[in-house]
């Protein structure tokens, strides 16, 4: 099942709703509670989307995945590189990606991103599936020129619309199946299942229902695939996920 | 004028009201936009503090006081040691600090919190103090046992409890007196004026304003003096400032 909020073209209103086959069956309530049909629907051509959930925080992992026909660490890490971006750099499909003035290297990077349905402290790797919502796509944008020399990424990923997040919030997906890919003025960059990953999704959960209690809302960047690249103004980035869609943001200068 | 937020012991509900000579005057409304008094008040002693707010998010400054008698980084750094701190790590006055099972090492810091009142992007460090509401105390409570090796400092921040905040939100400070000051089992052991701090608390909010638009409800925690120490199970720690209050916390072992 497949979630979206978007605005009405008509009226400027903001809302929730399942989307089936081209058009938007409006809903109400809580996603993660309970919602109900409120019986309306409209089509897609009709909406602008926006990012399909409000996120109560967004985290993400540093350097997650290996390139293909790379090897995985023998070990995992005793600390992952674990951050978290601001609600503010979030952004839905379609929507600019606004290099900030006076920054040359601004990266994409497209991300599973996993949406957190109920709060989990100190659950196992084998339940952690339980306590996810679903999935969307994240587009985690970094500049690294603005990595601190000492580690803390905290700027370099935070600067507004660094975080497109869209187009749908997709309840039932495959993780073995699912390929994060994105696509640069057309052409395919990066490409790979989770097979690659380092810290698979049960993991991240479990590892991060151990330091603090996820809630509804929480939102997990699962890492980037091998082939990120920098990006200019006047390009096209879409990060794809088959199941979910397609996030696409045209990237502008501020 | 000192807000607060807090549960009624009887009723259990949760309200927000304005400090007056041990009474709490309830109000009602945006704290950010507009309140008004609903007219009962309740005494301070029927009622369990809570954060006096509950943040949007929480950013906070690395290793930003010199010592007393210590000298100024000539150069301000290009890159600031910023860091974001969960929303599930706030807890209120009077709430246990929980060391996590395992972890040796968890240092208290006290701290003068900046609470944004109204929307800042590009805010010069001549306006910045117009976008402020109020201040309160944080204690940004930090294992360093879980810092990254490469630098990143976001478990070591992030676990429950890790972030008391309160006991009140006071909007009328004087910057040049205000002394932060922390007492660990009543001893005094932080104790310093904003004339030691580095990065001052206008840079702070004009140097993210240009990363992120701040909003109204961002807590900023401004760094904490020397004198920071590390503490155990059946610890008391009091954060002071004294035009705000006394955040006071026991220290628990998970």
């Amino acid at each position: 099942m497949k979630f979206a909020r978007y605005r009405e073209n008509n009226s400027g209103l903001i809302k929730s709703a399942v989307l089936k086959e081209q058009a938007l069956h409006e809903i109400e309530g809580d996603l993660f509670g309970g919602w109900t049909y409120t019986g309306p629907s409209v089509p897609l051509k009709d909406v602008t989307l926006l990012p399909p959930l409000e996120p109560r925080s967004v985290i993400g992992v540093g350097a997650n995945y290996i390139a293909p026909g790379g090897t995985k660490p023998e070990q995992l890490p005793d600390i992952p590189v674990l951050f978290f971006k601001p609600l503010s750099s979030v952004i839905g499909t379609d929507e600019p990606i606004v290099i900030p003035a006076g920054i040359e290297e601004v990266k994409f990077e497209s991300e599973l991103a996993v949406v957190i349905g109920k709060a989990a402290r100190h659950v196992s790797e084998q339940d952690a599936l339980d306590y996810v919502f679903g999935y969307t796509i994240a587009n985690d944008v970094t500049a690294p020129q603005f990595f601190h020399p000492n580690g803390h990424w905290m700027v370099g990923k935070s600067f507004d619309s660094f975080t497109p997040l869209g187009p749908y919030l997709e309840t039932e997906i495959n993780l073995d199946t699912v390929r994060v890919q994105a696509a640069h003025n057309g052409k395919l960059k990066q490409d790979s299942g989770l097979d690659l990953i380092i810290l698979t999704v049960p993991f991240l959960i479990s590892y991060l229902s151990r330091v603090m209690t996820l809630q509804p809302g929480d939102v997990i960047l699962s890492g980037s695939p091998a082939g990120a690249e920098f990006m200019k103004a006047g390009d096209e980035i879409d990060c794809i996920i088959d199941e979910i869609g397609v996030l696409h943001n045209p990237v502008v200068v501020e």
